[in-house]
């Protein structure tokens, strides 16, 4: 198997008996003994060892008191220096704000951007978190119909912008359909936010995880598009820090900050990320290029093992994804709902997957499950040799 | 000076170099070099030894995955056990919910348990978390005027309560009063919330900073009270844990926490607390009740100190506080604003106070400044001879 997974702290690949202990979100610690979870987007990977190292030599220095509101100086200049050089953008350190996790951003940035009433137009399906936030801010959303292959028609995209919305969100890497959008389509989504003067919420949590030959295309790469757009960065999926919960939030500049520090609470201490959890983020960012280098490649070889071993299995139809760990095949010519395909599979081959249902994706994930890959070749061997042995169709 | 300074990865009593580098929050870091901050309620000294011991046991585990939305079960746990064996509660761990900070609890309890246009009713002065926690719910707040040592006028507090109060606020131990309510108080308040049909939210982060001959009472202890209590802990002020953002929630039952998780959005991850910092909660109430007692005592002297020093400066009054290591000495007759003696004292003396501003404490803060006294008692008597050169009466 690859070198990344051989670090420091971790002598096997996996620690499955830590896994036990610690994996929540409908993983190994939650589930019955035995049943292989492909549900929560989380790796099953100990985190990269210079994170460890790091956390040590913090610890070291005896002290966890209080951070500053926008997050520590270096963190914040580790996550521009990191990002705006991977993605070829100008984002400076005094745009960012640490948040304890993408998803803790959003609705910040929901509640904050939006009023009551206000609608944000967003990819179906898509992401719960973009509608979640809508709805903690008092928001509706206007779900716009993604296929996984097809071309996105733009008159029915427009279409659906009424004098209420305010925002457009983004999921690029797109979850759950790994697709990474066009520098033409961002234009595109860019233009209409400038023509309607919307503001665009991008979730670049993915990021990290685009498959060769693609590269990731950040909202804030597009010319002009740096004044009207929220970013969210986080480091559950890159580096399995789920459980630290960190992240970031960039927005257009020092004012935009000092707003949000003052209405999203962080300057009264009722929002913001653990120093800790800061400086994990810094490590990741920092030290941890090599060895997300090797998690993506062995995601690579997984997902191509993955679409082989789903197109085998009878009603399943998969294109294979751009980016992200995830999979969202279409099972809907099994016959079966994916509710009831999930609790099949649960309970006859023991293995958990995410059903793609209209609470988790939105309309457009009916019909569909969700597998993720971020797992050694071996559990996932088994994991598809189960399912095929309990294939209902 | 007193034994629980020597911990194993501190030499000294307090590492300033450290502290100039990591203490924001309007101290250290934030000031100029050579000023002493006596200002956020956040100890100088390093977090206890076994804290920085479990920390580093945990990451050797290597995995920092997703935790389950109400906490890690060994932190309710260690909660459960910790508070009701020092309170005399029966509090169980399924009515705990792990937050990020006592501060985003407060955000989050307002949101869920007031409707916007709802009234909580509060001490004045009090932290400013509750009415900033009311303001984030869209409700309102009125404020009964308290005096340091005075009787409570029970029928001039009922009198505020009207159809729209839905909660009670209370600050057991109260910051900045220092003062620790008694049981016949408490049983009025509850006497009260029965009455009227009303919350009482119990912010009880204080309550290890109790001094001799008195101790802790909480809310929870009081016959009845805990099905409309909902209360707070946190780890900030006890074991120098504000960086790491770690406190706790407790509702009725477990029906309330399930309410509670799904309301506050902790089942979709955008509200939460990081694992790691949960791991150093529980190593804070499992294994450093000898640092804390240590510290306490330490504290006890501290304010003795301070209070004979505040008495020596015309035109302050104070009366001892029961509890916390805060001081709120009443300024009101040297003639000088709040403000502006902590602005001439900052400048001048070197030496940053909290002046008592409406906006952080509320009308009833006007005339006072706030002093914490978590420091080492060369620091402390640096800053009072500062203080008494610099003095403008």
């Amino acid at each position: 198997m690859s070198d990344f997974l051989k670090n420091e702290f971790c002598a096997t690949e996996i620690n499955q008996q830590v896994l036990n202990q610690r994996a929540y979100n409908q993983r190994w610690a939650e589930l019955p003994d035995g049943t292989i979870p492909l549900t929560a987007a989380d790796p099953d990977f100990p985190v990269p060892g210079p994170i460890y190292e790091s956390l040590m030599e913090y610890l070291q220095g005896g002290y966890l008191s209080y951070g500053p509101p926008a997050g520590l100086p270096e963190f914040r200049e580790a996550a521009a220096n990191r990002f705006s050089l991977r993605d070829g953008t100008e984002l400076s350190a005094d745009r960012i704000v640490a948040i304890d996790s993408a998803a803790s951003g959003m609705v910040a940035l929901a509640r904050v951007y939006l009023d009551v009433g206000d609608e944000m137009l967003i990819f179906d399906p898509v992401d719960f978190l973009f509608s979640h936030g809508a709805e903690k801010a008092g928001a509706k959303t206007a779900r716009f119909k993604l296929s996984a292959n097809g071309e996105i028609d733009w008159d029915a995209f427009e279409s659906l912008i009424s004098p209420r919305t305010k925002m457009i969100g983004v999921c690029q890497p797109h979850n759950p359909l790994g697709r990474n959008l066009t520098k033409s389509e961002l234009q595109r989504i860019l233009e209409l936010a400038q023509k309607y003067d919307l503001w665009i919420l991008a979730d670049e949590i993915w990021s990290d995880i685009v498959f060769r030959p693609g590269r990731h295309i950040s909202m804030l790469s597009i010319e002009g598009a740096a004044e009207r757009t929220l970013l969210l960065q986080g480091t559950s999926k890159s580096f399995g820090l789920a459980g630290a919960r960190i992240g970031f939030v960039a927005l257009p500049d020092a004012q935009h900050v000092a707003d949000f520090l003052e209405r999203s609470g962080a300057v009264y201490t009722s929002l913001g990320a653990s120093t800790l959890s800061q400086i994990a983020a810094i490590a990741a960012w920092d030290r941890c290029s090599q060895w997300l280098a090797g998690f993506v490649d062995h995601l690579q070889l997984q997902r191509d093992f993955a679409c082989d071993r789903l197109k085998g299995l009878a009603g399943v139809s998969i294109s294979k994804p751009d980016a992200t760990f995830v999979l969202f095949p279409d099972i809907s010519n099994t016959g079966w709902t994916a509710e009831a395909l999930s609790d099949h599979l649960k309970h006859q081959a023991k293995v958990a997957v995410v059903p793609g249902s209209e609470r988790w994706f939105g309309p457009g994930a009916i019909g569909h499950i969700r597998l993720s890959l971020a797992t050694t070749r071996d559990i996932l061997s088994e994991a598809f040799d189960r399912i095929e042995s309990n294939w209902p169709v």
